[in-house]
């Protein structure tokens, strides 16, 4: 089993309120259920800050320990949404408080969809009732279903660690190039956790995994990932953050797989660098260039495009000497020394899955970054799409 | 008349080398036939500058004063090709020399088209005596024609100031993110001037005018803009920084309005910041948003997608309180104070030109960037086309 109730302590739900028209799933609940609850987010830096953000970020900077809830709608962001906006938010809480017996202070708001427009409050308020009445120890599948906007599957993951578990769900299709953090996700643990081990260990997973990933270069408004910590394996973790990022990974691996009309998920590595700062600055370059995205999209391993790319950070940023940049895709040398090697038509192009190896020639740091390629399926869901 | 040989003391031509498997014309030359010839240069700021880029660059250098001539070519942009990329470079103001019986250091050379594959000398050599006995005074068309790759069209330009002329060409439809400079141009003019104000007055006109042309987010190479004066006219010009930035505005517009598979040209002011340079950042932050760039392919005022690419300017560079942010598409104002406001419905979209204004409300300052939508089309001509 995976997803947010595959660990002990937690019970969830996903329900239609009927904020989307299609009549789809739409309203999640996650409920911490351990003895020990403890919670830590990361958001979005957007200075934009959805609603939601605004509010979850406030509330748990006041008491992540006895956190216990999160709901979570797809369908509208709740973003530049104003005073009103953030009144839904705190009546969004409230009525979770409410329905759950719990303070409303114990409850976590986010929410993903179309900014601009305002929460359907009578939808949200009904579904959170039915959403109480609905929670389960087996709801983690129906919750990562409504969560989703553009996604074409839930995400969910599942970590067996040495003593305790991790489970997890995140959506997130588009928009994602994270500062720190991405689209919705709520990862679970039973691990004994208190409130600062719990948020330092979730701004190391983030920095490591969704920050790494970058669908199409554009932030998200509602961008936040909350940990949940039920406590109920008893004990303190051994090994915790390597964990937490092992599972983060997963995740951010499952959002570049299902990315908005993606047809390669694409791993850029830059190599050889002086220092790892300069290198994810450099890979980041490469993979927002739409020209590198659109030859992996026609099976072109187009090497000029991405030194060309690679050209446009500063060498204050990241010191190389362009004769002395290699380039190698899926394994095989196209570039050496800044200029043309070996023959690009060895490159094999027969999985989704596209490894981008740039060796600057500097040094021993390296820096990787996952992406996707850019495709006329992008275009159809951005063009003809209003989110 | 329009292009390099409307004004007195030009002689251009362009012709077919081979160069190009179509046929096409591929190679350009122009000649200053004046008295009292000066040039001036801006090139591109990538690390990855191609070799007629590092030549032209040098030579010009130690001698503006007295540059005679520019030969073009596109098909080949002899970019990443090592120490023979730049031997090839000099053979080739070699040949223009003896062609022309020119000291070769009067000559400049520009490369456009595929990145890594070194220039057909054999084609090169040859049309370049071709081309010397194809030059006059008539041939400037003939040469807009000859720099193009993806374009539709070629782009000329014809300038009547004070007493003096500026003719100019240009090419490029793709990886138009210009940092100085962008993709090839040739400007001319009769205006008598000296080397200095020559480099000045063109280093001013592209930073108001290609530098706020943003295409795809994709900085070439090969990047160069030469300015070639003749001093036919007699005398000093007056306002010349002015009617040359005029007349290479007229130039970026149709650039932008070829530009790869877009249907629409777009204009993107933000208004009433505190600063010029944050206001500029912000727009081309604004213009580089795949998001804001499909859904005007799709015709949709989505703002929500503007203010949330709007939201990752950090506050240092370019402050402004979101709550009294206002968008207007076309005219039409669809944000207010950071929220929906009026009819998107409203917003018309019946002509090739898109205006979008963003307002800050923090002070007086403005700045402008020309970009374009995110077509099937691109996606087309850059999936399939190894550039």
């Amino acid at each position: 089993m995976q997803g947010v109730t595959s660990v002990p302590g937690f019970k969830a739900c996903g329900i239609a309120s009927g904020m989307r028209r299609s009549g789809r799933k739409d309203l999640a609940l996650v409920l911490n259920t351990g003895k020990k609850p403890v919670a830590a987010g990361v958001f979005t830096s957007n200075r934009f800050a959805a609603a939601p953000v605004l509010y979850s970020r406030a509330v748990l900077s006041k008491g992540a320990t006895g956190m216990r809830s999160v709901v979570l709608n797809s369908g509208s962001a709740n973003a530049c949404t104003g005073e009103n906006g953030l009144k839904d938010a705190v009546a969004t809480a409230k009525a979770v408080g409410t329905a759950l017996e719990i303070d409303p202070r114990q409850v976590l708001v986010c929410s993903t969809g179309m900014i601009g427009t305002p929460l359907p409050m009578d939808k949200m308020l009904s579904g959170i009732e039915t959403a109480a009445a609905s929670l389960s120890e087996e709801g983690g599948a129906d919750a990562s279903w409504a969560i989703l906007t553009t996604d074409n599957e839930p995400k969910t993951v599942h970590y067996q660690a040495d003593g305790y578990q991790i489970g997890g769900m995140a959506k997130g299709a588009g928009m994602l190039a994270p500062a720190l953090a991405t689209m919705l996700c709520v990862v679970t643990t039973d691990a004994l956790l208190d409130a600062e081990t719990a948020q330092k260990a979730l701004e190391v997973a983030c920095a490591k995994t969704f920050n790494r990933l970058d669908s199409d270069g554009c932030m998200s408004t509602n961008d936040t990932v909350i940990l949940l910590a039920s406590g109920e394996s008893g004990k303190a973790p051994s090994g915790f953050t390597a964990a937490l990022t092992e599972t983060c990974a997963q995740l951010a691996r499952k959002l570049a797989d299902d990315a908005e009309g993606a047809q390669h998920t694409v791993e850029i590595a830059v190599t050889e660098a002086e220092n790892e700062a300069g290198a994810l600055i450099a890979a980041k370059t490469i993979s927002r260039s739409n020209l590198v995205k659109t030859a992996i999209a026609g099976c072109d391993p187009n090497w000029g495009r991405i030194v060309s790319e690679l050209g446009t950070v500063p060498e204050s940023v990241c010191p190389y000497d362009p004769s002395k940049v290699s380039v190698l895709f899926n394994g095989v040398q196209v570039c050496k020394n800044g200029a043309a090697w070996g023959n690009r038509e060895d490159v094999p192009f027969d999985s989704r899955e596209v490894h981008l190896e740039v060796r600057l020639g500097a040094g021993k740091a390296q820096a990787s970054v996952l992406t996707n390629d850019l495709t006329h399926e992008y275009i159809h869901i951005n063009a003809d799409y209003s989110s």
